[in-house]
């Protein structure tokens, strides 16, 4: 976040097979197996409902009204990235719209993640090229200032470093760092695998008050029934 | 919205046939009905369009980040309830997803209103069970603090009293108290019977200015056309 | 958005054949050709995805909480017509719903822009008729106070006369003065001309760094890469 | 929240004395007291610094951009009284100046609060008439529609009955129940006799971590230290 | 707000004795004698408390985080201006400081309004330089691309035609378009002379329900007393 | 911001001297030394004007509605810091009031950033005391819940690792990382040093148009000037 005019060209990415695998986990499950961090600000909306993606973040720090820098990133996306982009400061112009996606698309990126606002949205959503995003705004935007590239960004108050893993879906978009990548997996995964049983016991008619044996704590944290 | 750590078991809820017939004349007919009062703020959205539902609210208040008393509250639904949380100051957090919902639509739930966040979106839309929610957040919560079920709350600026009739659809959600509610809809339907024939006199050309007499209330108020 | 209590009856509007075509090319499209100015608020969103429409403006200033005058704009609606609705203080109430948009389509108005709410949206949306404004709401409004229509008026940041064009879509909503209607038009579509080859380009994988000449230029400012 | 177009003369105030005796306890320990409800939105700010206040409630509905209750409720005020407005949509408009603060003060009334705006402001300060609003604004009101006096009513978020005790300072505005009033004032008051002691402890380099037995509970919930 | 890249050097301001007297007014009184039109949005507040200021417009347009033109509208200032400024997206960063306010001031300058951010807070405010703004931020801006000075601008939901007035003090910012000026003072003054009596008589105790003679229309409007 | 429970003891600080030479600069200088980057959310106000320090950052993770931290933090607090404090999702509770400022005061501290509410600010301002805070509420918080000290943390959407430089006054909060407090204090003093005879110049009647030599760059990019 703090150091501009650069490119840094070589970024460790996560593992691919750990990046991919978490995307059908979902954001929420996900967000559940890192301990409940990781998420981006809710204001991070997609453009169409629906979109469930992961993948390897590379990341862009552009400024205010200025998307010279998506072209610079462009050359830096591999088969399988997202592409996360934060501001300087905050603004909701239309930094991307479908010409930028054909070439984010034919670089092999899935999605792209920014902290300001997206145009060409009927488009986008006729290519299927999800995006996240705090706005949709026509306003373009000019060519005149260096920022960098696969630098650490804080996009809607997330760290995000070049390589880490950014689940986005329906409920959100999540990141996990490289490093805590496999741990989060198996944690995932393990939890899912628990779900199906309780849902099953949840739709009988059974409630969780019993599932997850919370009466007598209740009653120890005071909570008192009125007839 | 003043007493913590209760759960009311016995509330009395709106006659259920006044609180079922409500549901198809909609939101905007029955806060008209209701003098133009009722209405929660217009921060809270469906996580889908075009569920149109009421029912006899059933109160929840949790505490930021905490939704421990969801689980209480879901033994207190009965067939036709609709669920109405509020917390204890702002929040945008996920208090409720796939797991509840299939517990909450076990018991007869028809909906959740809350004043906060709401996660796995896409699975509840799938389950078409409706939620109005003020954010869409993967983050999940504790289960540390009590709060209170079926005492009165404010949920998005606007007092709900336990048994006191919900109708929401994609316009908003009103609240109609259960003291009110025969009346309300005795006037909401009188209302709808009359939109009929103004409908099909503005569609063939009349003008609201003549087909509710305005110009002479106009003239009066000093309106002048200039050619 | 100075002058209360007067109609303007004659207003000048854009060339027909030049309003219409505007629709096709989009509020974004149409944005940079103006040289990237007269896009409203992105606060103001559609109703529904998908509409796409251009139209000459009438305009109409309004009270908080009073619809009064949209009664009294119906009337100076032509075919090809799109009302532009602003308020005199911020609000968020339901000024619109389906009897006026029967009304309104009956004189042969396109659409609706208003810098507040709407209801009635699930039978808008039926209708086709579509609405972009920053709010839905059930909350109906009162008849009391006067406002003017076919004034300059400000709606949703920008200034919009009376016989301007008026382009909106999923992207937000553009204003094209009068007087630069024409000339906009021709831009708009010459931009829209070259695009289909630079589409074509990015698709097969050239870079805009690249088909843009931008390494050059990007040097010059300074930006580094780091293997 | 729920009648319109009245006005109830005699409302029960809560004993003089303990809604006195509340302002100097400060609306952070009496929050406390009530056990961590009461407190208005954060949204709610003074006019200018300092000023510190208990009351009694009366409130008054009204609509957005008119002020005509404003004069209405102004009979009603007693010695004492903090007059508190609710507005049945949101607003930002000032409902609220000198003139009517001059009419406020000489029938005895301590403060509004409101969930609106106010104007006058430099004025005001003058005068020391505390107002805790939303907004500040010039904008002025009409007075075309009736709304309601000593109803039950949401102030930004929380519910008001009349004759409840209203404590507002720097620190924002809560509400105590009539019924709680006695009962909350013992609690605050045992409250801040504690806090001299504490403070003095804390001010010679104690921890709260010791003066609070913390260590033991914070290891028990897992907390690592790290060298 | 159409035009970019140009600089008008030759404006119609209003008359300077009208323009100067305005400032002790006001903004709420000369709002009213508006007939309650011409205030920008209540974000726009005095970087410090106390200052009243009335000017005539120069206006510039900038974009999001370039404050290139500020030098160019400086040398457009003569005594007696404010300078109105605009920018062409939402931004809150710090297009102004101390030396900018040196030269304005040198210039002979009054104020800024400027719908974004300013910084340098503590040395304005020594200075006693006042600016309205929606935001304070360090953050500093470019200089790369061109806006316009003296074209009419939107700023905080106002249209500004370089030569009109602006109020501001406290209360807001209010535009008095140049042609309606010298009416406005002379009704602001007409209604301030008219406040001294009103306000004896409300100090007095004499209700507004009497001076204004509510009574009657309030219970023609419906209005109840319940004892 | 990724890991939970945990307490880095030692953390390398950056020199105490550089880490104090930065107050006086302010932030806005120091923002534009570190190249307009550092700065954290313009939502960040100080809650009494004219305070302005430095100070080497230690941070804290907290939870919605949970102090239980900040006793944790105050141990590691040496002389001389100043408690960054994050939250793992928005929140406007009063997290810190006057007990704790008298704790943090004993230990060394020089201030608290923190991004969600404070209280007791009559009693902070009369302890000077300076906090930077995106509200002020009386609602307290629990203790149940523990989060992390002296790990990086987003605060107010700006990185900040434990040891970092923090300079904060009335523009605003700036985040200069440990590796860059030398340089940037080396580049914001010469800039400084520079800023008096500039302020000379334009205090003289001097244009920024020309001690900057921007006419040139000007008409290569357009401007045109019409008289």
């Amino acid at each position: 976040m703090y150091e501009l005019g650069v490119v840094y060209r070589n970024i460790q990415r996560t593992d691919r097979d750990t990046a991919d695998k978490l995307a059908h986990l979902g954001s929420a499950t996900v967000h559940e197996a890192m301990g409940r961090v990781g998420l981006m600000a809710t204001s991070m909306r997609p453009i169409y409902a629906g979109a469930q993606v992961s993948g390897t973040a590379v990341t862009v720090l552009l400024h205010p009204g200025d998307n010279w820098m998506m072209h610079v990133v462009a050359e830096q996306i591999q088969p399988g990235d997202i592409v996360v982009a934060a501001i300087t400061s905050p603004c909701t112009d239309g930094y991307f719209g479908d010409l930028l996606a054909t070439s984010f698309k034919a670089r092999g990126a899935r999605a792209l993640v920014i902290d300001a606002g997206v145009r060409d949205v009927k488009t986008l959503t006729e290519m299927q090229f999800p995006v996240w995003s705090k706005a949709v705004s026509s306003k373009g935007t000019i060519k005149a200032t260096i920022g960098s590239v696969n630098i650490p960004v804080v996009c809607a108050g997330m760290i995000v470093n070049p390589g880490d893993v950014v689940v986005a879906d329906d409920d959100g978009v999540v990141v996990v760092p490289r490093a805590l990548a496999a741990k989060t997996l198996e944690a995932a995964a393990a939890r899912e695998a628990n779900e199906g049983e309780k849902r099953a016991k949840l739709a009988s008619g059974v409630l969780g008050l019993d599932m997850y044996k919370m009466r007598e704590p209740l009653a120890k944290a005071g909570l008192r029934y009125v007839d």
